[in-house]
């Protein structure tokens, strides 16, 4: 049994009790299990009785285990469990077209304040430590790239995007059920541009797209920016956007072109997509005959271990007539200092082509090789599945923080993969309060109004997960607990 | 007297010949200048006096040498000095507002050709061979930037650009009479992105650009592309846009939001533009408050040989008011493997910066960091010096090979810098046809109507010189002299 090195000051029974938060979290004892017995542990440790009794009681008083009369201790089910789902939302509140617009100035405003009121402590992100990441690995195929083509820097790179990165990407892609050759593929500068690039395919601007809500600024962002108005459908933060909202919506506005939707761990709601509800959704485009824009970033990072992750599909695997625009990303999977993302376009394939082209030519080649070169070996699999295990420590972790400090009424869902969780606060709280007082405090959280052109999530906020969890996040979440708690006081 | 190593099987004459043509070409020797005598000829290259009246004869047949009676060899004026320069445009040709669009469908065709006939000499291309560019310094700078910050691949990068680079550019703008700081400065992916992000900057899509003509059908493209119509204002081959035609436009189309001008070197004529007439462009756009988007990619690659070019000056240098979006790239002066440019866009640099962020994110660290290295050296002012003199050696066999190659009646203007010719067909020869047989016989050239909406410049041609000059270079543009021969012969 592996556990951390000691760090000078820290009690031998305080990390047992670190070490056995961490494997419970990593699920190496599920609830319901029996904890060793205090003379194994005892034995396993070289630990006294006293210290085994101190840290058994500690993860007891903390909600880790229950003391069973003459059975000893069981892992509980963690405390996140008292926190009760986020609510469905009401579908039959009609979208409001007089809120199509405003996300720039909300994210001015943001980046501002930010930058006025430096942080110490930053939940806003949705960003990895960069130790998550192969860095070492990219690097050294980076060199070696330079070295086997000592002209790479010099040279004209190809329009569509490295050929051996795009076969890379065609041969992973079967395992979300998609059958594509590399000539279907175009390199883009992340997941953004191919947002830019599908939108710019089949709407013009004052066109209307359908996305869900709440969604991810930087979305109503492109779409604000393109001059397109987002029409926000009520979403599910278990199974995405409601397709009897989307329905609706489609007969009532005309002008629809596209739909938007982020199937697996929708970012803010960490929502997945059942099968049956992804050919549902299908189908409504293709009967209306309009886009349906696929941004699959974090498939990826949702864990495999029930049986409907296990199946993950693309939207477009079931995709015949070219409807959908597959769009996805290797910032959050690979590498955050790369720009790279792809997309496959279905019928709109020659004009993708033309507009990435016409905005911003061909990717650089040399982090195309880099990234191709460490995907096309088992190492990508093996670091994704060691992402996905940080990932979910420090979501758990993250999540019995909250459930620990926010106060009683905090709502919160705990999505089976990805990077932030999404929080609701109690008694209708404004984010925009708690943000406010948050930054005083030098910590930077997303308030909800940034995720949607309506103020219908202005009690939520996003919490990163992406850092390993410490002392100072947990301070953080400790302080921003302490003043969700104040204002909520205040509201009573 | 340095000269090349001679290569198996060439006589010693024709390495004479060779040697006294780059003489020539490069300057050291200039029209009028008395070449040494025969005897000077036979000690400096220690040959015969055979082989050194061999060679003389030869340059005297190609038109380098004239012999004067009793006085010996003096050098010519170069044989291109037959070609007449391009007319200038006609002024009172009022623009034609049917012609706003169609540029895409033309590129496509271009494209399309282009793959399905593939060619063995490619002069369509704005582009230099890689070896004219530092490959092996970048190269090193890049893996040095790696093993300096490890983590560079993995860690998220500035929104504006790496602060390093920013800060090197700023501080070269000096010396086309910008001060900058660091912080006016947006990095961008090429110049074809700060275009793009300009444009949406300052317009809205139907609103009207005025533009050169002809002009880049990249600039066209981008236009195309986001529905905003290009009003191409009539251009002259020595100084640019006709100020006077673009304020009888202003007067005529209310709704121009912007003129878009390549003020050095322009693409495809090469006319610089004078001081003067930078001031009265300037002056026009702030008088009726429209944006002047200056695209500087080329002024590097200018000579600075005579007392107008020494001191070229951005037209932002005169820019008090912020009335200036200037956009440049590395892209043909430091290395055609990065995508990056810069913009500095006065006014509307906070709408710039949010468009960016939507538009693409940051740029990579990476290449950034290699070309602040580079550039930040006293090695990129010497690199640029041996670039524009090898530009001059092979623009000017170009040129003296079309001079040559070409019927009477071709025209061309040669360009003090730059990596292309303008030329001319005779006759009002269509360059769709020159196009179709040149393809036939594997040659590719950029046909003049690429760089209009309008069919005005279809009798020309844009041909490449940016690799260095040599025999199958000179095969493909005798072909091509054949061809558009035969095809001006047939017109009569």
């Amino acid at each position: 049994m592996t556990m951390t090195q000691p760090t000078r000051h820290e009690p031998i029974y305080q990390r047992l009790a670190s070490h056995y938060r961490d494997v419970i979290h990593a699920g190496s004892l599920a609830p319901g299990d029996r904890m060793p017995s205090l003379r194994t542990l005892m034995r396993q440790h070289a630990v006294s009785l006293s210290t085994v009794l101190q840290f058994s009681r500690q993860l007891e008083s903390e909600g880790w285990l229950e003391a069973r009369p003459r059975s000893g201790y069981f892992v509980r089910h963690p405390r996140r469990s008292a926190l009760a789902r986020v609510a469905e939302p009401r579908l039959d509140v009609a979208p409001d077209p007089a809120q199509y617009v405003g996300i720039h100035a909300r994210v001015s405003e943001f980046v501002a304040r930010r930058r006025l009121q430096p942080s110490k402590i930053d939940f806003s992100a949705a960003r990895c430590a960069p130790e998550l990441y192969p860095g070492e690995a990219l690097k050294n195929a980076a060199i070696r790239a330079l070295r086997r083509q000592p002209d790479l820097l010099v040279s004209p790179s190809q329009a569509r995007g490295s050929r051996h990165l795009r076969s890379v990407l065609a041969k992973r892609a079967i395992n979300i059920g998609l059958a594509l050759s590399s000539e279907d593929i175009q390199i883009t500068n992340g997941c953004i541009e191919a947002l830019n690039i599908a939108l710019r395919a089949v709407a013009q601007p004052g066109d209307t797209i359908a996305v869900e809500s709440p969604t991810f600024y930087g979305l109503l962002q492109i779409l604000e920016s393109l001059n397109m108005r987002a029409l926000e459908i009520p979403t599910s933060p278990e199974t995405g956007m409601s397709t009897g909202a989307l329905e609706l919506a489609l007969q009532t506005y005309p002008d629809i072109k596209a739909v938007v939707v982020v199937p697996h761990l929708q970012n803010p709601l960490g929502s997945m997509m059942p099968a049956a509800h992804k050919q549902q959704l299908l189908r409504l485009c293709q009967h209306h005959d309009i886009a349906l824009i696929e941004d699959d970033s974090y498939s990826e990072l949702a864990n495999r271990s029930d049986a409907q992750a296990a199946s993950i599909r693309a939207i477009k695997s079931w995709d015949t007539g070219g409807q959908v625009i597959y769009c996805a990303s290797l910032h959050k999977t690979l590498a955050p200092g790369l720009r790279l993302g792809w997309m496959a376009a279905g019928r709109w394939q020659a004009r993708v082509e033309m507009l990435k082209y016409a905005q911003t030519r061909s990717n650089e080649e040399l982090p195309q090789l880099a990234a191709a070169e460490f995907m096309a070996s088992s190492q990508y699999d093996r670091h994704l599945r060691t992402l996905r295990g940080k990932l979910d420590v420090q979501r758990a972790k993250t999540a019995e923080a909250i459930a620990t400090y926010f106060p009683a009424g905090t709502r919160m869902n705990l999505p089976d993969g990805g990077l932030t969780l999404w929080v609701e606060l109690p008694g209708q709280l404004s984010s925009g309060a708690v943000f406010d007082a948050a930054l005083d405090a030098q910590i930077l959280v997303a308030p909800g109004w940034l995720f949607s052109n309506s103020r219908r999530f202005d009690h939520f906020v996003r919490l990163n997960c992406g850092w390993p969890y410490d002392a100072v996040l947990d301070r953080g979440l400790r302080g921003l607990g302490e003043i969700v708690g104040r204002l909520a006081h205040r509201l009573e």
